[in-house]
Parts: structure tokens; C-alpha cells; sequence
């Protein structure tokens, strides 16, 4: 099952590859990792999503907390949050098939960041369903290039819960 | 001088945790990392902001280049890029501070993809310095978390160079 966890560590060398390393030493793979500065610059925030039985992921997250860089550790898997992902898509695309990459990027509130003559960039943000959706429409023309963030993801507070 | 590092990968476990080491041990610290699959999910794309000397960098350059797992590492600093990040930013905000904070979101084009009696998440994507701005303005009503994806960046095309 896919879980996503959400790690408060302090900013630090070192840190990284050593919360990362406690992952792949178990032997599972981590889908997407996002790693950004919080509002305070010390501290950055890693996003992980993970393909883990449930038993051995709890381990690991407790071997998480005791590492002295990491501040807390939340599996927000089966809570009420919002994810997001950003997506960076180079598609082919001439003066015969522009118009339609365009269509295609207006249905899905997507925007196009760069064009030349062969091609178009679109930026996508949304959940991963919604993403998939629209890469899957792009594909017919051809892909050139993607890129990916990996996903975010933030509690909501819509019950007041925090 | 901040560096931003493309590596293609092989998506296999210890991959992430190999290269993010491979930067720590080197005493620099990364600044952001985004890791997402590409077109071909056994590919995975990492996206680096390191804060380095070129010398000492290109050395890690060397080193990544060796790595099995690893297909391709790009220095893109120098180049013509489009470059995002994401950010979701829970800002307080109750019936009387609302609607101010819905226009500096509606003057960045953001989006509010979250509500709560007391608080609105933003979406933003955009380059560091446009995020910086917005972030900068809600600090006011009071931020109560960010969550960052890192940044990603892809050459243009503009120049019919790739």
C-alpha cells in the first residue's frame, strides 16, 4: 500500500541521505521525495511517498524519531489532506497541432510555460489522478520530456482537528 | 553560487540515498530535491539545488557519472531554463481577514485549494522569486505551515538547441 509520510527534520548535511538510507536499507523504494525549506529556514520538510507493508514502515518510522535531526514524523496516510504534485511536460507540437496541445491544456487548467517551434512546455499542478489524466491526453503527440516534483501534502483543517 | 543539478536514474532502491550521500560527504548542503518518475517509470529524474563551489561540484559530477544506477547528470545553471516549485501555505484567516488574503492569492494567480473557519491553504507555483513574494505578504496574517516541493527546471526549446 502507498503511503505518505511527512518528516520535520533539521536542515542539515547529512540529514538526507541518512533518512533516505533508513528507507532503502529495509528494501523499499520511494516513489517521490520532496525536500523544501519550512518558515524557518533551519528546519526543511521531506515529503515521502512509499510503497510499504504497514508493520515494517512503523518500524521504520520509529527508527526515524530517533535520529537527533529529525524533528516529527507523521504517516498522513489515513488522514484528510491535500496533495499536490507539479509536473513539467515538453511536448511535441507544430503549427498543425499546437491548437489542439492548447485545448487540451485549457480543459485541464493547465498553462504553457515555453514554446518554440516544435514544441510546448506545460506546467501541470493537481493531484496525481489529474495529472495522469493529462499526460495521458499529451501523449499522442509525444513526449519529449517530463519532470516531476514528487508530491506534497498537507492536513486539512476543515474539522478544526489542527 | 547555487548549482541546479538534473540526474536521470534508474528507479531502484539505494539510488537516492547513494547520490544525496554522495553530496553530504562533500560537507554541502542541498537546498532543495525534487525526485519524481519520468515517461519511463523505471526512470526517475532528480532535481538538486546545491549550494557549492564549481570545482568541488564538477569532482561530484565525476563521481555521480560513475554510479551504475545513474544515466545522466546535467549541470543546467549556466543554461536557459523554466524553472517551478510548489507550495502549500496553510495562512490564518477568519471572516474579517479573509477576503485580503484572497486578493493577494488572486493578484499571484494562486489558488486557495483549502478552507477552515480559521485558516486558508494556498497553492503557488511558481519561480523562487514569485513564491518569495506571496510568502512574504501572507506572513502577516500568520503562516501556520509551508510545505515545499523543491524545484524543478527544464531547458527550453526556444533556441532549437535540443
Amino acid at each position: 500500500m502507498k503511503h505518505t509520510i511527512s518528516v520535520l527534520v533539521e536542515n542539515r548535511f547529512g540529514v538526507l541521505s541518512h533518512v533516505s538510507g533508513l528507507f532503502s536499507s529495509r528494501g523499499f523504494n520511494i516513489d517521490s521525495l520532496a525536500v523544501g525549506t519550512t518558515e524557518d529556514p533551519t528546519v526543511s520538510r521531506m515529503t515521502l511517498v512509499v510503497d510499504a507493508d504497514k508493520r515494517i514502515l512503523e518500524q521504520v518510522v520509529k527508527q526515524l524519531r530517533k535520529l537527533i535531526d529529525v524533528i516529527k514524523v507523521q504517516d498522513i496516510t489515513g488522514q484528510d489532506f491535500v496533495d499536490r504534485e507539479l509536473v513539467l511536460v515538453k511536448v511535441n507540437a507544430d503549427s498543425e497541432t499546437r491548437s489542439e496541445v492548447m485545448q487540451i491544456v485549457d480543459i485541464f487548467r493547465a498553462k504553457i510555460v515555453d514554446v518554440s517551434p516544435k514544441s510546448v512546455t506545460v506546467e501541470i499542478t493537481g493531484d496525481q489522478g489529474k495529472n495522469k489524466g493529462i499526460i495521458d491526453l499529451l501523449k499522442q503527440f509525444g513526449i519529449k520530456e517530463i519532470v516531476r516534483t514528487g508530491r506534497v501534502a498537507m492536513t486539512r483543517d476543515t474539522n478544526g482537528k489542527r
